[in-house]
């Protein structure tokens, strides 16, 4: 990896949530400001404003958006539950296409009493269904990974493995994996699964963060880059030798550092990035 | 599986940590009362009394001892830390062999700052240099893959796939893995694993709890069987097909459930037991 390359923040890109009490209109000029041009947006933020503003504005300050975060969560009970998942699944593409974010992030669901076997088969039906609007509207959909932890009733897609397998499925350019180093960097088959994603051009999106020795909380105390034990520059290499040069997107959930002057958290997250990422 | 193995306690073990506030003494009258005869023994009550008379009050009860909880541990970042943790092993060793236990249940370590592939050739030395102690006492050596969740500071094995792999490594009948359903159940090669594991003579031990959909904590939250979302009575089908005649072990760490009245407790550990088993 060039030291260019390394030591710039040309391709550093924040998710919304990172700055969880941020407006969109403050995570903007804030990461702006200090040279980020990258964000990935979550849809709480959406909701407040209109979203031709909203496009407006990231438009306006010529910021990429790597992804809308987040739609999915396929896996229901009954047809009701499906309806409305497939409903908000549809507007997330409205949303994605008119602020010109390249994928949308899926979570894609799991629900105690459905067996996982089960819920990946109708992970991959629901994909399939949501394609032709995804294709008419030229958005990519990428599965992310849950750390298995997550598997009870968040995500039934815990591995790369098994995220491919769906892509394998699908078979179709639109549909890929989102690499969140938080969920999958014990993985001992990683290094493997990043090439093949590479190969097979399903490597959409990479997400930094770090995972804290003794986390206290299962979603909320994630670690700042450079916090924890994931080995970040090697992963980060893994993922440029398949020729990936999309954005690096720092997507934090943590109690401690939203409970920061975000602006000082920022400055932290700039220096973290430089250091580590 | 028969109606006769399904609707009885005789196979049915109990952790001494799922009662964590009783003594040996408590444990085995309450455990013999209820119909049980199996007991995993852990290390932290034998401390309080002469092991001679622990393994007497075992004996004379009757109590089978399919495991003492816990050792391992063998990564470390310099040779005393090493040192330390290899003579811990060696007075596990000497414990097992005191009380008729049939293996020692190895939580193999983790370090923040050492890779996960370093951590696990440790791994496998320190195992090597426990095998002729473990030998010399007729001590079985069991690996306990934990969740992924704890490779950050607690176990570099966190599925049965690498388990399996020192095993092969070190190719010894005293060397195999206890199954831990709460580490284990999201694993999509759990069915394949198992099986390979009957073949290959590796299933020691098989441990019961259930995974709580919203786990509140991530060591001391674990369900009671029935609580979550674990499919029991598949995976302990998946067992029983290896030709596994072994205990199921309860082994629950929950606040929730230390904070109950023991006897109690004992009472719907039973039913749980014999309803989701």
């Amino acid at each position: 990896m060039s030291a260019s390359r390394l030591h710039d923040l040309s391709r550093c890109a924040i998710h919304t949530q990172t700055n969880k009490s941020w407006k969109l209109r403050q995570c903007i000029d804030h990461y702006s400001a200090a040279g980020i041009k990258g964000i990935s947006v979550w849809r709480n933020v959406l909701e407040e404003i209109k979203l031709a503003d909203a496009a407006k504005m990231l438009r306006d300050a010529g910021m990429t958006v790597p992804a809308l975060v987040r739609g999915g969560f396929f896996v229901a009970k009954d047809s009701p539950a499906k309806k409305k998942a497939s409903e908000a699944n549809r507007r997330c593409i409205e949303e994605a296409q008119a602020i010109g974010a390249e994928m949308i992030v899926l979570v894609v669901g799991a629900v105690p009493g459905i067996s996982l076997t089960e819920a990946r088969k109708q992970v991959a039906d629901g994909m399939a269904a949501m394609l032709p609007e995804a294709r008419a509207a030229g958005v990519k959909l990428a599965i992310e990974p849950l750390h298995p932890m997550y598997a009870g009733d968040r995500s039934c897609i815990n591995r790369m493995a098994e995220a491919r397998h769906i892509c394998e499925q699908l078979n179709d350019p639109l549909v890929g994996i989102a690499v969140d180093v938080y969920h999958v960097w014990w993985d001992p088959d990683l290094e493997t699964e990043i090439a093949l994603a590479g190969k097979m051009k399903t490597l959409f999106g990479y997400h930094v963060c770090d995972w804290r020795p003794n986390t206290r909380h299962l979603l909320t105390d994630r670690g700042l880059m450079g916090d924890g034990c994931i080995d970040l520059r090697t992963i980060r290499g893994w993922v440029e030798a398949t020729g990936f040069r999309g954005c690096n997107e720092v997507e934090i959930f943590s109690d401690e550092y939203w409970a920061m002057d975000q602006q000082a958290y920022l400055e932290k997250i700039c220096r973290a990035y430089l250091q580590h990422v």
